[in-house]
């Protein structure tokens, strides 16, 4: 028989089917033996009724995470059994047959409440809840609406390099590769140069890329490894071009989301981002005046949190764009024009809370990338790949980086970035703890 | 006035429009001067006319990569002087105006034919090339539509990670990473064990990830840095049910790229594909039975281009696929049926003489895996973290892992892999020589 998807079988009224998953629940009344089965397409409810003896000898035996294939009736309900709150709910699977595949052994109820560290000790298990689920099928609809609204937006898509010939934002931040002969080779913080190497080749390049930063944090921000989503283009009048880009791609992405994922936002109980017509755009200054702040040469977290408040009261947003930060706390490739000096071309994006995207006009012209390399006390002999890009003609150009992990930790209000990064690496673990 | 995508020119004749962009080629010809002038959507003749005598100026500055805007007017070209060849052959942008964004020194000729170290050694300038660029934008739509087609078949995505806590294939290939306190992590040889977990969650789950090899090779074949497109799925019947789902990826991807890519096979002389309503499949022994070569346990790459050409011949197939690999040289998780063994559920996918996908079924039961990782000499404890998704019970399942470089490599016929990667990284180069 034809495997058929729990989804579909809402279709299958009063048929024989076949299904395959995993018991989530076992609710053992004696007689019959109720169970919650689960496949990638959702949950049903299926029971043995008391005449089944050889399905119930096997029920007796199942428990939690075992796999199984069970063949059935689908029936409708008795009216007074019907939910409407939960997919299936008008539905039942008479099971007339099971099949064993395989035996599972849990360490806990799947769906309990965990402290992170057990959560992520126990991962391959833990990610399978729903709240799991929930929250990387969101992640993955982020990903795939990023790219898609670049792509109409005319960028093409490329494969920035994880292994680096040096540290190239010179922050002592990068991880050390032990390479072929005893060179060392770093990770990647970052695609930047990359991306604006490509802008030479499709104007408008994008990337979705892993980076990489040896910080000795133990925070609920702090990761080794994140993934982010990188876009340059050429031929710009100045930042806001790549905002107009930016918030198209936001936008696209929220559009999605709220059409795709309202079972997601209800179960945790989270408001679909409130986006206005206009994203609110405040200078730095003007940021820190409201919250009546000294002027500061960055927003702290604290402030961070407060402005965005400041913009959902106001402009009915969940995002605000902070830019004219002073062009010493932005990266050495960051446009500073003449006349706006010592204030630079960036801007910040900030969602609910959190910065989720850094952007800016770039440095275009070969001498005053040099000089601006040597300023920062580097060494532009180190930076001889880049800056060839430089020397054969480089348009006005600037570009954005998002963090997937941080856009999808936001998007659904979890507070530690870790519950938003799929398998995540910090300063105490790889998979497990590194102290073990 | 606002810019004009050069691809749009044709809609604006006898107009007064703006472009930006590159400057491809100088023709000066004394009194006029002829420029063939690109930018991400095209490229386009202009002509400065005697008359214009400020834009003649700024003309005989210009050399090739310079970073212009131009302004003028598009004329229809003279009869004679049309060509359906090219794009724009009917049109002419005479030039009033010339304004130089940024000056450009080059250190040849962009589209000479070079080796390949002193292409690599001038990357930054030799990718905006028309070769180069054709060649990352047909990657680029290898990678959307396969992507797309594993989408429709209802898989979903997931970030792999990159840093690993163990060399988990214990292949001794991995590179090692100084991770915080002088402990020693490992970069990612394989998503592999991270798609099984994944299993679990979205029981058809892909990755796009990053795999580094520290193999001690510099030939036309090997590199440290890939790109590799995995996908794994649950409740199979055996390996063919993910064979299926990688023909009909790879159908989905060639049918886009010869859609979509019809001008980039033309400048490459390069046919389309060929794709047969059914792939050919030959168990290992089969082919070499049909090359009149001994029973080895793998096949060498001649034999890999011979088999090829068979299917070619006789299938009138591009691809085909070998199947029954010895057990012993698969890797440790390969499935393998009492009564098919010594062989296993395991086959490689050729594209026109080169592997471009390994796949196979892999083992889902716990006893069963942590037999095979103690028979491969491997320790278990080292594998504690991914066999908790076997613990908690494992569906049959497989998958498979395509090369993108590999695979976009053998569509444009390019015989160095190097070629077809971005950034190559190998064990003489991180984009300068290490030597230097």
């Amino acid at each position: 028989m034809e495997r058929v998807l729990i989804k579909d079988l809402k279709n299958e009224v009063g048929k024989n089917v076949l299904i395959k998953g995993w018991i989530s629940v076992r609710r053992d009344q004696g007689k019959m033996v109720f169970f919650d089965i689960r496949d990638r397409s959702g949950s049903v409810q299926g029971v043995v009724l008391p005449g089944a003896t050889e399905a119930i000898a096997v029920a007796k035996e199942i428990r939690p995470e075992f796999v199984v294939e069970m063949e059935g009736v689908v029936n409708k309900r008795p009216e007074k059994n019907m939910s409407t709150e939960i997919q299936n709910g008008d539905i039942e699977l008479e099971i007339k047959s099971i099949k064993i595949i395989s035996k599972a052994e849990v360490p806990f109820e799947l769906n309990s409440e965990l402290n992170l560290d057990t959560h992520l000790d126990n991962l391959p298990y833990t990610i399978r809840s729903q709240r799991g689920k929930d929250i990387f099928t969101m992640q993955a609809t982020i990903l795939e609406e990023y790219r898609s609204s670049l792509r109409k937006q005319d960028f093409t898509e490329f494969q920035a390099p994880t292994l680096a010939g040096a540290d190239a934002e010179g922050g002592a931040t990068a991880f050390k590769v032990d390479y072929y002969y005893n060179k060392v080779a770093y990770l990647a913080t970052s695609p930047q140069l990359y991306k604006e190497i490509m802008v030479g080749v499709f104007e408008r390049p994008f990337t979705i890329a892993k980076i990489f930063r040896a910080e000795k944090h133990s925070t609920a921000r702090h990761l080794s490894e994140v993934t982010q989503m990188d876009f340059e283009m050429g031929f710009i009048k100045d930042h806001t071009d790549v905002m107009n880009v930016l918030e198209k791609v936001i936008k696209d992405v929220v559009q999605a989301v709220t059409t795709k994922h309202k079972d997601i936002f209800a179960r945790f109980k989270v408001s679909t981002p409130l986006v206005p017509e206009i994203f609110p755009i405040l200078k730095l200054y003007e940021a820190q005046d409201i919250l009546g702040a000294p002027h500061e040469n960055d927003m702290e977290p604290e402030q961070e949190r407060s402005i965005c408040e400041w913009a959902k009261e106001k402009h009915n947003s969940d995002f605000v764009f902070i830019t004219h930060f002073p062009t010493v706390k932005r990266a050495f490739y960051t446009y500073e024009e003449k006349s706006e000096a010592p204030l630079s071309r960036g801007f910040d994006l900030l969602f609910r809370g959190l910065e989720i995207n850094s952007g800016s006009q770039r440095i275009h012209n070969y001498e005053e990338m040099v000089r601006r390399i040597k300023e920062r006390g580097m060494k532009p002999e180190n930076f001889s790949f880049y800056l060839q890009a430089f020397k054969v003609g480089m348009p006005p150009h600037g570009g954005s980086s998002t963090g997937l992990e941080r856009f999808t930790a936001r998007m659904l209000e979890i507070s530690n970035i870790k519950e938003a990064t799929l398998f995540p690496r910090d300063i105490n673990r790889i998979d497990t703890l590194l102290s073990e």
